[in-house]
């Protein structure tokens, strides 16, 4: 499965693995993937801390970094972070905020302890809080890569990156988002079908991969959603892709620092356990349906409110349903693709990469046996 | 792309073709590919009219004949035809026919003329009006197939098929289902993705395909939802199914006998255009967004009632939609898969196949190629 981006970034295999645990990135990159690091939930300090370790752990391997800059808020632009959180805190109805802190204490999710609230907390949504997380990125050498996870890098940030002698990536869900993103410079396009976990779009990636490689050609397309075997990779490579870009497949590796509880929960889903809810982020955001995304779609419900300002109501039951998550899997903050009902053991992430190149060469051997046997007949 | 269900069948690619339209079976089953006729539109009499003409123009060529029979319902299975079609005449409440034909008259569709009207009227949706469809059906040697489109045909009309020397067919949308028609005696399973046009499920292709193909081996799954080029037919047989089964794509090519400004509507169409609606039938199925989906999920709107009542709601609405086609687009029914998106040209239907068959070649060679670059490297 070698592409020209294998030799473009030096790795081996062009498995992309997007995950929030740097055990994971070291471990992808060093049995030839290429790891990506989750920024979104991480302070400058505490992403620089997480870097060093990945430095460490990688060996001579490359790695990337994901951020989130879902591009500016109308009249937003000019102001200072304080004045912005301050700005969208106010923004947020009383009533968002009582209805979500009803859905947890009916459900016995203890609130996190005095002074750790989450509640109205803006985390590196805005270009203003991703900014340094870029920075801080750009300072580690072996990163070779910034991608963003919502919409076009603002332009200044794509040439912060490339001056740096880094590449960017972004994903997307239409061959219209694509092409905005290779006409601003990005380097690689990631395509994220509709099965896809997190943010993603309505259309399936075997009708959205093609049309995105087409649009954007030469540039190199990275095939997401719906990816975690083998044969899901051979059918991307076929389907016009250089390579892929897999999250869910990460979350139940040995290696991954989920709780157990949310663990097992995605081991146990099968793939119609998963729904597009605007109840997290206030985009359509693949997560585990739940009694949290099914309360939010009732009539009786308010209206998710957009991004940012639905994080801020959600952010803090995600804390608590991530650290009691015992007691919380019936509201479980848990976004994963459709793929999750391929996911029922845990393995060891170099045994994930390595049964991901086994099972691509069988499924391009039996291409190969069909068209002999068309071509013999 | 020769696999075992081509000698089964006699037939040099599998590729299947479902169709309205007898000319695109007789002309998909002349190129190498299966044509399978839709019949649910047709009542035995006029079926049989159409599978005499389709004998006469596939040649020694075999080709199948699709019905749809959704199961029993709850204490009706032993009413008979007459009696059954007004019990469910008298559950459609009158609010749901004012809202349609409201819905038709705003926007200037003409009425059918009188004493066509399609309200109320009961098609093919039941075991009672599709037996006699499979027994016009057998009664053609060169009908080597019969599918159902919905659900797991009745075991006696399995049976029934079976004793005729013919094979057996049906669609699912999960592995569940998927179990299901293989314990029933199915002979090939289709397992069509979210992305499909017609009745479909949430699950993508991608994800779907290999968790079918897996559940029932060894029996043969056909892909479906989201198969409109030869590079996704590789990516199918890639993840292991045994041939495709396609609607979408023959809907606008040259012998369809679609009216013009459906067709157009179709060419016209992104992959983004199209959504599930029960608006149509009352079980999710996809089709051109128009005035009448979006309707129907407003807030105000009644609740489409459930199968086989919602289509005596809508089969006026569909009728007089296909009749004055010019002037019901904005309420145009046109149920089509996100491949719509790919069609962007009349083309002749042996032209359909051949392509079909050249990007296949092409999309084999290409993983070859990358292959060989990997193992060189």
């Amino acid at each position: 499965m070698r592409t020209p981006i294998c030799d473009d970034l030096g790795i081996e295999f062009p498995i992309f693995a997007f995950t929030h645990c740097r055990d994971v990135v070291a471990a992808v990159s060093r049995a030839g993937g290429f790891g990506v690091l989750g920024a979104v939930g991480f302070t400058p300090e505490q992403l620089e801390v997480e870097l060093a370790w990945i430095d460490e752990h990688v060996g001579d391997h490359p790695y990337g970094v994901d951020i989130v800059i879902p591009g500016k808020y109308e009249g937003m632009d000019d102001m200072d972070p304080e004045h912005l959180a301050q700005t969208l805190r106010d923004m947020v109805p009383e009533e968002h905020l009582a209805f979500a802190r009803k859905l947890l204490s009916d459900r016995g999710v203890p609130e996190l302890p005095e002074g750790e609230s989450n509640e109205l907390q803006l985390l590196g949504w805005t270009e203003a809080t991703a900014l340094p997380q870029v920075q801080t990125a750009l300072a580690h050498p072996k990163v070779a890569l910034i991608a963003n996870a919502l919409g076009t890098p603002p332009v200044d940030v794509i040439e912060l990156i490339h001056d740096a002698g880094r590449k960017v990536a972004a994903l997307c869900g239409s061959p219209h988002q694509a092409l905005k993103h290779k006409e601003a410079g990005v380097d690689l396009v990631i395509a994220q079908g509709g099965e896809g976990g997190g943010h993603t779009g309505e259309v399936g990636s075997i009708v959205l991969w093609p049309q995105i490689a087409a649009a954007i050609a030469p540039t190199p397309m990275l095939a997401a959603g719906g990816v975690g075997s083998g044969q899901q990779i051979a059918a991307a490579l076929a389907l016009g892709a250089q390579g892929v870009w897999a999250g869910s497949l990460w979350l139940t590796v040995e290696e991954a620092d989920l709780p157990p509880a949310q663990k097992k929960q995605l081991l146990d889903a099968s793939s119609r356990d998963t729904v597009r809810s605007k109840s997290f982020t206030g985009k359509p955001c693949r997560m585990i349906k739940t009694e949290w995304t099914e309360a939010w779609s009732a009539a009786d419900a308010p209206d998710p409110l957009p991004m940012p300002l639905q994080y801020m109501v959600s952010g803090d039951c995600v804390a608590r349903s991530h650290r009691y998550a015992d007691k919380a899997l019936s509201v479980m903050f848990n976004p994963v693709g459709q793929v999750v009902g391929q996911l029922d053991h845990v393995e060891k992430t170099s045994a994930v990469v390595q049964r991901l190149v086994e099972e691509y060469l069988e499924a391009v051997d039996r291409l190969d046996t069909l068209t002999a046997a068309a071509a013999g007949a």
